[in-house]
């Protein structure tokens, strides 16, 4: 079994559609993790305890997400020497732009390494590439993932050679079935 | 001796110079109250142990000022029943709309009484209303107070009917030095 | 019969969707409430004379719904000397920043304490909360309300430890249906 | 003596510096105007009063400006059936957006004519203006207004053309002082 | 038949819908106009001929709508001495702030009187505002329909009254359909 | 055989719909284009060597679209001394005001020719004006373009006189199925 | 004495300070050009003459900065064939963000090549490039003066190497003075 | 002597007063950096080297600050596996707000851990955050030094107790100085 060297934590259930898809990289990458829903505002001691208890239970990186007001990351920095990976979840009324404030300027002393807004897949990525600092082989992953997005480009780019552009318009219509 | 019953609490030293306008405006209503440097991230268990402890030492309303992140009325709001007014800091490089957005937007259930960027006077003003909903001798005083403002505003019209635009411009210049 | 003590007031009947879970929250805490719609630009002599008259009618706090230009809470606030809580509307064009801005940023001497955009659940919790200031009985239910809180955001994390990521994503497509 | 038609006003006296350059544009038109400082937030009974009498004393258009909340154009508005111009005062944080949104975002039924943030002069040409749809002095004044900006800019293009780019630089750094 | 004294023109046919409100509105106060579709980028002579010609016509207010850059209105200001009303139509990408700021912030000497964001009924109702300047029965008008709206508030206020905010949201609900 | 002197390129497969649009305008134009997807970040060595190569290659414009940080017309020009026309996509979270900046704000000796968000098709446009410096027959052709864009507006102006706004109103509706 | 085919246009003589870096950079690659004040709105009939007219004057590119509504780039653009290159001046209260939308979102069929914020070095660069496609020897130039930034940027990392950050900030100091 | 591990880049040597308040953070941990000027898009090849020669070269995590339109971090994130933190300068028209937008919100698969705006302090504290993963010595450091904030606090609030509003409003001024 893996050691869970990753939290991914959420302000509230309704952002885990967006939080999923970092959770599915950090899979993807073998890299053991755990996710929690700590709400900074109404589970106050509850994120409290566990910023504060993270670093003795293993854990090497924190991925937070929240909208709105999005204390949760900072509140966590606040209260742990681990790097927070912080991203804004895009809200109803200012479609994140509060969510990216809130979370970005934070004051001296204290970071919060943002991501764009809804961008729980770089969060996790991130948080891969950190803790490749130290283990060659994530590195290597990323490497490898890299090597993945240029390839995805490439074959797109054949695509578009083969159709021309009339076609590729209906391929991308029909794979959004 | 007064009893204390608002706590004046804000993120950072360089927010007095704001925050002295509200503390003048408590001193004018007779109000008894603390002034306290607490930072949700630098300091974040002195902050916890205030918000935690505030009622319990009679405090009645909670007046937070704090810029950029802006997360020391939230994160005190998460942890009391006593209402908490919020006043955005204006921030160096987003001039206070990161303040501002993360005051207000707070998720439901933690509401932060906003007043606007800078609005430390304002913030006074509404915690003697919040006060003077059972404290008829502060509500009469808020009553007085806007009559001076009304006189006030009277005044200026006296001196522009008498001055004209002309001399009021020079008086208003004058009036600077 | 309950003393009515809280006004709920709105520009337009079309902000009764947003302002009836606030509604919602005064009947939870028992809090006696009338509802009101007066438009400071369609109907400002009802406007002022309600402003006027809430205190002596036995209101405490006034909380004021309005979108785009926001005028009410504002014009209702320079009428009175009651606390009063401004909820900006989300607006067409403007997603609600006009009504924020036009609602927070008061001129110095008459506060609105003002909650996020559409944040009329959160604006009844803030008016319980100065009615809590000598109410301990109200007081006491917003402890237990944000007790509450705290247990909701327990159970969904159960939730999610018993059903993982991926049935929980689906747990919560159902649930919108 | 002139019969005063049109009513210039401002929600404080720190507006007047930019409210003067649209006095200065009323006489130079030859325009009857008066000019009053009335809040509608610290004056409201005044600012109610004004509104509402504001026809019958023959005035025929109505130039607001205020700052911030920037209630002052739309409280007179609802007031009137006569034109009100409205002029977004620039503001400390947010530079004027605040007081655009407040004064052009009205509701249906209630239209505030706005100006440029800052923009008196411009104000005071559209009562000009509006007043000339039945005065075809005024009309034809404005006329040879627009005539003379086409003039000034025309002389520029002389200095220019004379001086060249380099001498002209120097001569608006002189112009300064 | 009634003499054409309004212009009501559209950057765009696809402004239409917008604009029809403040059609109906003139309609409504028995004023003469015309509706033309002039843009200021892609028919700039026409559009030039036009704002050249208006006044010669019998037109005496221009009511201009146009999205984006939205030049139409103050180009037509330029060449014109009549009242000008800008209508910032709402934008797909950026929801007509930049319609707005395009129209709003014209240079000194020469002003566009700008209404909110897809205001068209607010412009209509400012031009029969200005135009009753001069025609007491328009001025009449319009205070007619400011009753009506103050009647319309205290219609749906009974109705509140008589329905109780359950009742009142089903009723909205219905009526959309 | 056209010669393909310029080249179009996107940031991701997604961006072609609305890149479609400038495709379409170069072929009524009859230029000789590539389409090119070439992401700054996900393939950028295919990129660097795309923008180094491009000259040689006989490429004369670059039109390249990219929404959200969008770096790639950016890091184009950086490699090329051809002019380079920028598209913002409109994104999802900002609308492309991020796409906008990212693109528009450009370090002093680095230009990039922005357009419009999602402006495609005026880029192309953009990029015939610029062939048709040295290119007479693109020139004329521009000109017949702009006489076609007043042609249409001339022929909606009829449409309207014909049909009236009511029934202009309908055709728009049965015109969108 | 070389031909003149670069139009350089302002819309006010505060723009020149600005546009006196284009003028600069124009001069720097011996193109011949011209300096023009031509306001859309205060000599909108000038504007339209010069629009009109520059082709036929041998004009192949327009480079125009305009701040505000800044109507300038469109309304020439409007009645040209060429490429118009437009710089959005910083303005007073929106900082150039009014200038920018104004000058950017230009519709469909009508486009202005913009640059950043006050980049008229970069609009003059830009106007190079467009010449540079059929004028080999202007082509040649834009490489050697990328060579250039080039050698810039290795030039103050040496002196950086050479100096180290203590000093380097003393010498930046000094440099301003 | 240490080894080089973290890589301070910026895009101009005018970004050095704030990229040297990180600089300082790195040699109060005593990590082992070097100080780069890359621009990129001045000096693309050096930068691409840069980026793609890092990692051989033992650095561990690059730290890049950038203004405007702020490719730099995004481009060397695009080309590395490091980890990339990513600073907003603030810019001259757009207070940054351009910065944190072209650097933060970059597409799947790349991430920039992007810190608030002139935040260089913070991105080297996160930088040495995300080494104290595997170096035991730097996470400790780093509790000591949020420990060290912790005493600030504290002091500043025993300062304002000893000395009070008034006296700390003077002692801040003095401190200026």
């Amino acid at each position: 079994m893996k050691n869970i060297i990753v939290s991914v934590v959420m302000g509230s259930d309704s952002d885990l559609p967006v939080m999923a898809e970092g959770v599915k990289i950090l899979e993807e990458f073998g890299v053991g993790f755990e996710v929690l829903i700590a709400s900074a505002h109404r589970s106050p001691e509850a994120t409290v305890k566990f910023a504060k208890g993270a670093e003795k239970r293993g854990i090497k990186v924190i991925v937070a997400g929240a909208g709105g007001a999005a204390h949760l990351p900072g509140v966590i920095a606040a209260m742990t020497s681990l790097p927070v990976i912080g991203i804004p979840i895009k809200s109803q009324a200012l479609s994140g732009i509060d969510s990216l404030y809130s979370i970005v300027q934070m004051p001296s002393g204290v970071p919060v390494a943002t991501v764009g807004i809804n961008g729980a897949k770089n969060a996790a990525i991130l948080a891969v590439e950190m803790l490749g600092i130290s283990d060659i082989k994530l590195r290597k992953a990323v490497k490898v993932y890299k090597k993945k997005l240029r390839a995805g480009v490439a074959e797109k780019q054949k695509r578009l050679d083969r159709l021309g552009v009339e076609k590729y318009l209906k391929f991308l219509e029909e794979d959004k079935k």
